[in-house]
């Protein structure tokens, strides 16, 4: 069994992406600058893009970090993202989720001009990818995506099983893979909520990709022996033996299922630090204009 | 065993359509205007447009074909593309596919406006359509989403198996279906010519969605009993004993499967007829702004 250490693929990827633009710096041209759009003083949205703003030094990649009171309007915030998209000295930008309550998420998304949007939100994107043209992927399906290809794990001819429908993890992921691309042309099973009896899906899994947020949902008896797991969920449990009283968990019982595998994502340490990965790709793609 | 009657159920939404449109235009009220742009002289294009001008005709949706010759330029065809974008009395508009090899398909289709996309081509469409925002479907995929309705197929929690990933079929139905929504909320599977020992999928299906055109690529031992079977396939074949010469054929082998079936489509007359159907209920949606 090998374990997936995506903090050390991220940071692979951070000094790849150092020595490029080291490379521009020194060539006398301008170096990528990603913007964070952040609204109000949520605690995770602050640590969320501070994480972003620190991926950016390490990549000397310029990040800035445009802040919005609670208070601001719907308006306000679109007129801020049209200025954005006509700044030619912004590469990409991301507006960080979730918004308050009294803005429309989805306006402020499609405001976002699709070439700029490096979370990859935008329907134009989100088509594009679904199409097979080039575009902006969302974080952690290109995250596994670089997982597969960075350990060599084969997928073509492969069943894919992803187990949850989301707009940002689940469905893209699944649209990836069935792609006739590398890594992609798999089978593909998406099952959800409403799937019943998930093991019957889950069992037949070369890999499996798993993102509800439900602690130890993928038991050893709904795993093949031999399969690739990535687990994207991640839930907060209480932990008396830690320092915190918590630990983070995902949705696989990895103790138990981990012998099972050739391959598995921890929770953390594996899927997790790749999205920091695939935004500054993004950034590095928008700024050399690759869409 | 019940026989998906294709043809009469887009024959009921011809009515249904008229009906509406009728009660527009007494009210004083402008009725629903459809373009389609042909380029060249293609046998098989020519034929198809046709057919959409006899459903507007058949619906009371005004219908226009503008025709342009094999030597137009993509930029002719994008400055006549931006014209019925800002033209208020065009509802919604198509161009027939395929385009001569000097034009750029993707950029004519990315140049219609996406709320005038009656085919549900263009990217914004297929992204809204994943994220399960207000869009245009593809007409194959609404088709079958509308017998599903109309013959009252159960969907929710049952495992639709796809064959085959094209943009126009395979992928976009897979997204309907895996969506929380009725019809929907399955369990997907998409297999395609990667795939191997793609009985082992097929033979799960509640729900079975082929569409490659392999003539008789399904065959009995590959089906579930019980299952509901939609085939989108349509090749010609040789067949003495047909006045032409030829028959059209799916990709189930049709006399040894229908007798396992709960419902299935026959080929032609299945399907098939659902497109047109599907573009006029488009045209319908654009009339009434409901993007």
């Amino acid at each position: 069994m090998t374990l997936i250490d995506g903090r050390d693929i991220s940071q692979q990827i951070f000094a790849e992406i150092a020595t490029q633009v080291k490379a521009m710096a020194q060539a006398g041209k301008t170096t990528p600058h990603l913007v964070a759009v952040l609204v109000g003083h949520d605690g995770a949205s602050e640590t969320y893009v501070a994480a972003k703003m620190r991926a950016c030094e390490r990549c000397g990649i310029r990040g800035t970090t445009l802040r919005f009171e609670d208070s601001v309007t719907e308006d306000q915030l679109v007129g801020a993202i049209q200025s954005l998209n006509n700044d030619p000295d912004v590469d990409g930008f991301i507006v960080q989720l979730p918004l308050p309550a009294h803005i429309n998420e989805q306006r402020v998304i499609q405001a976002i001009d699709f070439r700029k949007d490096v979370d990859g939100f935008h329907p134009m994107n989100v088509g594009r990818m679904a199409i097979g043209l080039p575009c902006f992927v969302t974080a952690t399906p290109q995250g596994i995506l670089t997982l597969l290809d960075r350990y060599n794990i084969a997928t073509d001819g492969r069943h894919c099983v992803v187990v949850g429908r989301s707009n940002i993890v689940g469905k893209p992921v699944a649209a990836l893979l069935m792609q006739k691309s590398q890594p992609g042309n798999c089978t593909v099973t998406v099952c959800h909520s409403a799937t019943p009896d998930l093991g019957r899906f889950t069992r037949t899994a070369d890999i499996l990709i798993t993102a509800v947020g439900q602690p130890r949902l993928i038991t050893a008896d709904m795993v093949k022996p031999g399969a690739a797991i990535f687990d994207v969920g991640i839930t907060r449990q209480p932990d008396p033996t830690s320092p915190g009283g918590w630990k983070l968990c995902g949705d696989v019982d990895f103790d138990n299922v981990a012998p099972l595998c050739s391959f598995i994502t921890p929770v953390p340490g594996g899927v997790g630090p790749m999205s920091v990965a695939s935004l500054m790709q993004n950034t590095l793609k928008a700024h050399n204009k690759q869409l």
